[in-house]
């Protein structure tokens, strides 16, 4: 006997969710059990609403409240220099080190044959429109350093090539408070390659 | 800059969750954005209609579909013999054993003065008044070998006293499968006491 069948039905749409195993979901599940059933239906609520009002920025497709989103809205901030994303929350870890003032462009994902993403399928057609209007004097190429981040920075950087403007690649190197003994071989190859002068 | 207001409140809802951290709520957060409209409907629907449904068997106070439960209903369970735990989960744990064919009684919580929580706040009553129809032959205390589970399992052993019915308390020892090199010393103390003989 497990548990009763609305209750692991329950369990099963918990097990949905990333990262979530079987124990997990089943103490999530009795969690709930054990709210109110005003919590419960705040949080039914919260998902159900925030999903139906996500609003996207016609500028950058970073998630938004407002249409432009306060990045783009923000006439401190430097509309020549776009940093391409693969997903908004790229945007809020590179807000976190307080060091860029230009603006982003959220692809929405990277190229990734094997996925079946073409470049059609992500934002790539709006990043090349906004360049197109001129305004843009450099783009940082900010998408992971594996293999689909680093395919799609290349294809992007050949599309760009006709216009004049500066590309670049965010760093690869060792990790601050990283140690030397523990760090992959391609990542300290990269390092030595890419050592700066002090 | 942080995320947009509303999705800073989805993940304050999935903080709220046990073992959910904030990355991993902003993880979950994200996956439900990127979910269609209908399995976020789905998954809220599915919490709110679980707890609204959510009914107790009135002998045992296991959860269940049907009153009296699946396992008090059954003719061919003993029913002489209750299994004292705290939680409904712990019957699923001791059902999947398959060595036990008695019934249950949920408490619902141990006594912990500590939290407030006395006799009176845990289905104890309940246990007495099924104890005292006279049908029961034996008690096994399966409470957590806490000191709140242990400490409940001494108050109840010395309430059903005056009645003439074998009270048990599942066994401590070494874990099926542990090394004796990591048992802590009161598991191995334990283990020594209640050893058996071969």
């Amino acid at each position: 006997m497990g548990f009763s069948a609305s209750i692991e039905k329950l369990i099963e749409e918990f097990e949905k969710l990333p990262s979530i195993g079987h124990k997990t979901a089943v103490r999530l599940a009795f969690h709930m059990l054990n709210s109110s059933i005003e919590d419960c239906e705040q949080f039914a609520k919260t998902i159900v609403e925030t999903k139906k009002n996500l609003k996207y920025c016609s500028i950058c497709n970073n998630i938004t409240d407002s249409d432009p989103c306060s990045i783009c809205a923000n006439a401190k901030r430097n509309q020549e220099v776009i940093c391409v994303v693969e997903d908004v929350r790229d945007i809020v870890q590179i807000e976190k080190t307080h060091e860029y003032n230009g603006v982003y462009h959220v692809l929405n994902g990277v190229i990734s044959p094997m996925n079946g993403v073409g470049p059609n399928d992500i934002k790539l057609k709006e990043l090349m429109t906004r360049i197109g209007s001129g305004e843009v004097k450099e783009l940082i190429l900010a998408t992971n350093p594996n293999v689909e981040g680093e395919a799609t920075a290349m294809y992007i950087s050949k599309l760009v090539k006709p216009f004049d403007i500066k590309t670049t690649r965010i760093a690869h190197g060792i990790p601050i408070g990283g140690d030397l003994e523990y760090v992959d071989e391609v990542t300290l190859a990269k390092a030595l390659e890419n050592r700066t002068t002090l």
